[in-house]
């Protein structure tokens, strides 16, 4: 089968030296060699998530810390922010798991607002609420600063907050920012193979945790902690994820986090202004569009499936046709990861010759 | 850093040709694609579970679809069969979810006996028993035909059965023993690398589950049901797992199951007489040592940490030096996945070799 380069916001590209260390050969996961593999990345994680806290790798996809931050601390009644499909479903997986919730929804493509969260907070019937920082489904960022600030003023209620697609694009300081549980996907802008999901815990989330009975044992945040005092893990763990994470951390550490924040923001602007100059109109609202990638409002009536066709055939990569209830009416570009801005100019060089001989 | 071959119960050597296929390049998951992928595999996981239920893949380890069978299949009380370290677990992560469970337990190395079981049914207090058919911790391995026998006898009752370490080493038919939830996990007998766990469901289960509200979403098995019927998964999976399966099915299917299962009744019986000529014996009671691996009782009182060293050193190979509880009083010798029966009378040769030198 050929090698299609996948400009969809996730999985992304995987370089051959990512693939290399993933493909290494198996060691014990309770052997010393193990051991030392989680000890070496371990403070390296911590500096990625800018925290002292323990950092966790699960072995699933994002979904099962996002599960097991419902289980672990949600008792009373979990808030969850919803601004897409990601985001909305949130909200379901919160009843599946027998939890009271409520939905703060607004339109996709619109940005959750601090004072919207204040209101709701201000009841006293939440102790947690869920936000998707970087809602993939339609490449809205919400203003995560603003939004810490608000539950600064609610110390018992949890911060959940997904990163999943934009964790090392830009800088999110977990302690600082006093965020409870936040968590990243690793097939997004660390641009590692799906199938491992990296999260953080405060000490209030430990501590919260504590007092939930049947918060399981796969997502047991007080298991993660235990185990990793010792630098292992609950279960066994996907050892191939441990070391492509020791390769990606030492390429972004070379690179310099500021420089791959930087490297990131160049690539959305770039696509931006590509965006305006063709004529196309962005899908969120103006000043929330992510960083990671850019979900155009298909406003001149492309055929996106076409385009697609053309760029697979002639350029062997594709980018991403729309999410869901907006697939056509929107198409995604996503421009995270490893990628230059030099592969994305390209990248939208060949858009523009397809769409011409369209 | 060098390249230990491992002689452990898990995670065993991966072969080259499935390391390829494990690093081959990411495809988008929601894309045709990975449908083509998985429906190509699909009817091959049918045909080694020896079923016509739809199998699934977990992005996870075994662990998370034993908690996720304990929500999905129990309302009333679970009973857990406990004769080792997984085993006895099962019983905690029971209670972790919140259910009521009652132990079955045995001495470590001793078998489950179907009478045990039907005596506990009896009282009508159960709707579900889980049992690890191949305990890897004491490598003793459970009479499963003649359990499955008497779970005839109790129709309202699923059947959950952990073939972990045993399956594709032996043939175990999931419908004609009338199993409502069976799982696998990659890094044993398969071959595969860490990171993901095979499934099977009984319609009987299907139904179960459809009666329990807090069953979640990871791990729901009404929604891995739902998305395999269009070759998906319900979250984001390892992509890199569904790869090396196809080639690992393609081995299988290529050696023949039934040759499969001699070889590791071949490599088992090869591993037991060298056992007993040289006067060592079994830690698990006669007639129920595992096929997969062999758990040997120290009577002769070796250093097995000296003598891994050893095969470390010179045959860049290592054994397990026993689990838990019987660490050091007894080791473990991995016979299962990809070995030749010649591979395994080499490294039989290789460990008189190191403790006549030790």
């Amino acid at each position: 089968m050929s090698h299609i380069k996948l400009f969809i916001p996730g999985p992304v590209e995987v370089s051959e030296k990512t693939m290399r260390a993933f493909s290494r050969p198996m060691i014990g996961h309770r052997s010393k060699d193990f051991q030392a593999l989680y000890a070496d990345i371990h403070p390296k994680l911590q500096q990625i998530f800018y925290t002292k806290q323990p950092v966790f790798v699960s072995t699933s996809s994002a979904w099962g810390v996002m599960e097991g931050s419902i289980r672990n601390l949600v008792s009373k009644k979990v808030l969850t922010c919803m601004s897409g499909a990601f985001s909305d479903k949130w909200f379901d997986v919160a009843k599946k798991c027998g939890k009271s919730a409520e939905a703060l929804q607004v339109d996709w493509g619109q940005p959750i607002l601090p004072e919207a969260i204040e209101a709701k907070l201000a009841t006293g019937e939440f102790d947690a609420v869920t936000l998707i920082h970087n809602e993939t489904s339609t490449g809205t960022m919400n203003p995560l600063v603003d939004i810490a600030k608000v539950m600064r003023k609610f110390p018992d209620v949890q911060f959940i907050v997904d990163c999943v697609s934009s964790f090392t694009a830009m800088k999110i300081p977990f302690d600082e920012l006093g965020i409870d549980l936040m968590l990243a996907g690793t097939q997004k802008a660390l641009a590692l193979p799906s199938g491992a999901a990296l999260f953080t815990v405060s000490e209030k989330a430990f501590a919260k945790a504590a007092t939930l009975k049947d918060r399981g044992y796969y997502f047991d945040f007080l298991e993660f902690k235990k185990n990793q005092e010792s630098s292992m893990t609950p279960t066994t763990p996907s050892i191939s994820h441990f070391y492509a994470l020791q390769s990606k951390l030492e390429d972004m550490l070379t690179e310099g986090l500021d420089a791959r924040y930087a490297r990131h923001m160049e690539n959305a602007k770039v696509t931006r202004a590509w965006v305006k100059d063709r004529g196309f109109a962005f899908f969120p609202k103006e000043g929330y569009e992510s960083v990671t990638l850019t979900c155009v409002a298909n406003n001149r009536g492309i055929d996106v499936a076409k385009l697609n066709s053309a760029l697979k055939a002639k350029h062997s990569c594709v980018i991403d046709g729309g999410y869901g209830k907006i697939k056509g009416t929107s198409f995604r570009i996503s421009h995270m990861g490893d990628e230059s801005t030099e592969n994305i100019r390209q990248l939208l060089g060949w858009i523009d010759g397809c769409l011409a001989e369209a």
